[in-house]
C-alpha cells in the first residue's frame, strides 16, 4: 500500500508518501513541501498548493490519502489557511476516488512516537528511525505528513479496508444545483 | 460584467450571478444552492460542491467571483466546513483565472442593506427589490450569495480593476515542491 500524508498549511503543505503494509517495513518513497509567499493572495496560494499535490498525485500514484484533521482551537488565522489548505488535499484526492482519512495530531505523534503528546523533534526522530533515514526529512512539516503516513499505515489494515468500503458505499451522486432563473 | 457570489457552506453552499455594471441596472441571472447531505464523508461534501461550482462556470461563464470572507468567530464545527466549502470556491475560479474578491458579511450587509447588521429577512428584502423580482431568491444562502454579488459590483469600479490588475500581476509561478527522495 502506497500512503499520501498531508500536513496541510499555506506556508508549508507538507508532503510524505510512504510505502508499506501491517507487519511488513516501510519505505520512504518521498518528503517535502509546497511553499506559497506569505504576500500572495489567497487564491494564488490555493492553486499552487492544489498543483504541487496535483503533481505528486500524477507521479506518485498512492492508493490512499491520509489528512491531518484540523481543530479551531490553535491561532484563528492560521486555522483557517490551514483548514483551506486541507480542503484543497481532500478535493484533489476525491476527484480521483482515492480514499481519504482524517487522521488527528495526537493519533499521530501516538502512533510512531508512543506518546500523544510528542514534540516536533521527537516526531522527527522517530520517522528517522522507523525509515531508517541518516536524519529526519526536513523541514518539520515534511517530516509531519510522513508520519502521518506511517500512523495510518500502522492504523491500518481491517480499519483501513474497513473505511474504503465506507467511503465507496457512501459516495453519493452530488445533488447539483436547482437554480432559481431571473 | 458577470459576477459570480459564493456564500459558502457545505450543507447549503448559496450560488447566485448577477449581471450589471456601476450606475447600470442589475440583473438576476441564476441563484441557487448545492447541497450535501451532513452524513455523508467530508471528501464526497468538498467533491459535490466543486462539481456544483464547476457547472455554473461552465454553464453561466461569469467574469469574476466573489467569496464571503469566512471567519473563525463562529460555531468552531460550523466554521470549519464554511472554510473548506470557501478554499473550493476559491481554487475553481483561480484555475481559469477568474479575480476572486472576499468580502466580509458586514460588508455585504451594508452594501444591500444601509446596515452591517441586517438580519436574513432584510437582505432577502432588499435583494428582491434590487433585482425586481416578486419575491427574495430562496432559501436563504441562495439569498445571501445573490447579495454578495451585488455587494461587488457596487463596490466595484475602480476597485475591481485595480484588484484585478494587483491579481494578474500577483498570481506567481507556483513553487513546485522539492522532494527528499528516500
Amino acid at each position: 500500500m502506497r500512503v499520501f500524508g498531508v500536513d496541510p498549511g499555506l506556508t508549508r503543505c507538507g508532503l510524505g508518501v510512504v510505502d508499506g503494509g501491517v507487519g511488513a517495513p516501510l519505505r520512504l518513497v518521498e518528503a517535502g513541501v509546497v511553499r506559497t509567499p506569505a504576500d500572495a493572495a489567497i487564491d494564488a496560494r490555493l492553486l499552487a498548493v492544489e498543483q504541487g499535490i496535483e503533481e505528486w498525485l500524477d507521479r506518485l500514484k498512492p492508493d490512499c490519502v491520509a489528512v491531518e484533521r484540523v481543530f479551531a482551537q490553535h491561532n484563528v488565522r492560521t486555522v483557517m489557511g490551514t483548514a483551506q489548505a486541507s480542503a484543497v488535499a481532500i478535493v484533489c484526492a476525491a476527484r480521483r476516488g482515492l480514499p481519504v482519512t482524517l487522521h488527528t495530531p495526537s493519533e499521530v505523534k501516538a502512533a510512531v512516537t508512543g506518546s500523544g503528546r510528542a514534540d516536533k523533534a521527537q516526531i522527527g526522530a522517530m520517522v528517522a528511525r522507523i525509515l531508517r533515514l541518516d536524519s529526519p526529512p526536513k523541514p518539520a512539516d515534511a517530516a509531519d505528513a510522513v508520519a502521518l503516513a506511517i500512523c495510518h499505515i500502522w492504523r491500518g489494515g481491517a480499519t483501513n479496508r474497513l473505511a474504503a468500503a465506507v467511503a465507496a458505499a457512501r459516495t453519493p451522486s452530488p445533488r447539483l444545483p436547482r437554480g432559481t432563473r431571473g
